[in-house]
């Protein structure tokens, strides 16, 4: 039997992967700031948020501090960038509906269609660093039809610590073998790749905005490097 | 705004109140039988098999054994059976067959309508002794349409114990009040209730089988009591 006919579950990174986070915060940023009155370069807030994400896991990873799951790092972040981008005069409510715009990021044009074709065949799961409220939420608004949603929350560990892949693999009563990474970073799938999960590659050229320097093609032997999700179901036959 | 009005999650026990665990079992077990040429008293097998859960979870609970998954308590459980009810001559993939059985577990008729309706107004999940792995398997194969899937494995505690409900609703990024236990078994009502989760009690009067005398009706006062899922969902105004 082929590497690839023995996966039985798709594991799916989720921001940049399957939702594009600068479109969605941007946007929100906007629609919040022309309601509150607030002027700011949205696109360079969500920039400097994103910025922000692997220097909040790190602390967590490295032990500076107990788990922490991904929306309160975000809130972290979040009120350190409202100081510096000046703006004031946000309450409670407000700055944790701003907040929760990771909670309401809009999937790739092919994120849903190709997500329910794999779903035939596959068991589908998330395998983010994203929160499991988080990710729930984004499902119900976004329509992604995942079978399990799970990562680094239910592990306890962040990506890409090795136990944040196997502990999904463990969850869902496969071998690392059985699974597949589909994600739009190669550090990502090296990492999944290393601990024996089968890797997909799909690239999001855009997932940083027009300037992308960074993952625009696979830099490594993966298993599978598809143009879109749809393209993956194709590939694999859904 | 009135307790039910606040309620964001619907929370699931599974085995009973979602599926028909006795018949799943006893056909399951007599189509085995025929194939393999062995007879025996299949709905005794499945009543006996059920007999060893809550045993099998109390050495959990207890701190007797460290913990272990519920696939795990099956096969320890069914090993035991094939000896009593004197069934040899299975290989290891075999028994993994039958003790996969769980996985494939039929939904009493109205599970898949009432928790599609259901889902259109609230996160549906299951906060269910099963195992993730079996969780999952389950609804693939039998259509059920869970936002998440969550309960005993991922809290690694069994219910009634208090963290397999109080790390639900954490999860799902809810104070107990905005989650609301759906079973068919006044104790784990109960003891969700105790720890601030509403209730809503939906009977499965031949759960276990036709001279079933427990848990026939509601025996405390829960929020909602209702026929069936599709009761519930009406009752819901989904």
């Amino acid at each position: 039997m082929s590497a690839i006919a023995e996966v039985k579950a798709l594991a799916f990174d989720v921001f940049g992967t399957v939702v594009n986070w600068r479109t969605g915060i941007t946007e929100e940023g906007r629609a919040f700031g022309r309601e509150k009155g607030i002027d700011v370069d949205w696109e360079a807030f969500a920039d400097a948020w994103r910025g922000r994400y692997q220097p909040s896991m790190s602390r967590v990873r490295e032990g500076e501090i107990p788990w922490t799951n991904l929306d309160s790092l975000h809130r972290a972040s979040l009120d350190a960038l409202l100081e510096e981008f000046a703006v004031t005069g946000l309450d409670e409510r407000e700055k944790d509906h701003l907040n929760r715009a990771w909670h309401r990021l809009p999937p790739w044009p092919d994120s849903v269609e190709g997500l329910t074709r794999l779903k035939r065949r596959y068991v589908i799961a998330t395998l983010s660093n994203g929160n499991v409220a988080l990710l729930v939420n984004m499902a119900k608004n976004a329509g992604l039809p995942w079978d399990a949603v799970l990562g680094a929350e239910v592990a306890r560990h962040y990506k890409p610590q090795p136990q944040a892949y196997l502990v999904t693999a463990e969850l869902l009563g496969l071998a690392p073998h059985e699974c597949m990474l589909v994600a739009a970073h190669n550090d990502d799938l090296v990492a999944a790749g290393t601990l024996g999960f089968r890797t997909a590659f799909v690239p999001r050229p855009s997932e940083y905005g027009p300037d992308q320097k960074t993952d625009l093609e696979a830099e490594h032997e993966f298993d599978l490097v598809a143009a879109s999700f749809v393209d993956l179901a194709e590939q694999l036959g859904c």
